[in-house]
């Protein structure tokens, strides 16, 4: 049986942020930091709107998170973020010791993985879960920018 | 004949820099942007007073210059770091395409080069202008934290 506050759960919640950047013509990536199954930050891309490369959902959310929770580091929190992150958001990550990310689409381009980068050795992360529904929201972003 | 604005000059303003984060207690990095010879931003290290893993000076810096610019991209841009880049730092680099990064001291355990980051191939990077002078405040402050 599925608690109303599983993975799935919040990834939902990470997909919606993705969609509001969408709107907002912005790559569309959404994520949110949960800490006792509580939504404590959430955001989306907003790299145009603000011109600011550093503007990441991951980024942030990592600073959302870390002035709510009074202290810099996350390590009993989990990120749901929609697409796999940059070496920098990966990087960001690895300085909060975050306890868990889960990732839905993976990037092969840009993803940290392909880029070099690393997070904690303490941080769990799995890839995969809604994909699809990332992938699908990103293509139509990138469809519509070609036209 | 060094002119007033070479590289040594706007090294000393990032060093300038690490030491007011020094004076802070904060890990003693600092950083300017420079455009056309002239410094467009500057900024030092505030992840303890802001308690946020992604107030490096760089990315402070790297946001101040956009927004000064107008723009996102730093590509007629040189940053003068006092300690090589962390991943995440290299990360928001890669992004900007910034044209020019001189740092100070080299990071052998923390820097992106260890950690398998990577900046941007259209961006030239050179090592070890002032390094002592960096390394040496490096070392003085964690020394005084060991105390």
């Amino acid at each position: 049986m599925l608690t109303p506050f599983d993975d799935t759960y919040f990834m939902k919640k990470a997909l919606q942020e993705a969609e509001t950047a969408f709107n907002r013509g912005e790559i569309p990536v959404g994520c949110i930091i949960v800490s006792q199954n509580t939504i404590i930050a959430k955001g989306h891309n907003l790299t145009e709107m603000l011109q600011d490369v550093t503007a990441h959902a991951e980024m942030q959310t990592i600073t959302a998170a870390a002035n709510y929770l009074g202290g810099k580091y996350l390590k009993d929190c989990t990120m749901y973020v929609t697409l796999e992150p940059c070496q920098m958001c990966a990087g960001a990550l690895y300085w909060s010791q975050i306890s868990k990310v889960v990732v839905a689409a993976e990037d092969t381009e840009r993803g940290y993985r392909a880029q070099g980068g690393k997070i904690h050795p303490k941080t769990k992360i799995s890839f995969g879960l809604l994909a699809e529904e990332s992938s699908r929201l990103l293509q139509s972003f990138f469809k519509s920018k070609r036209r």
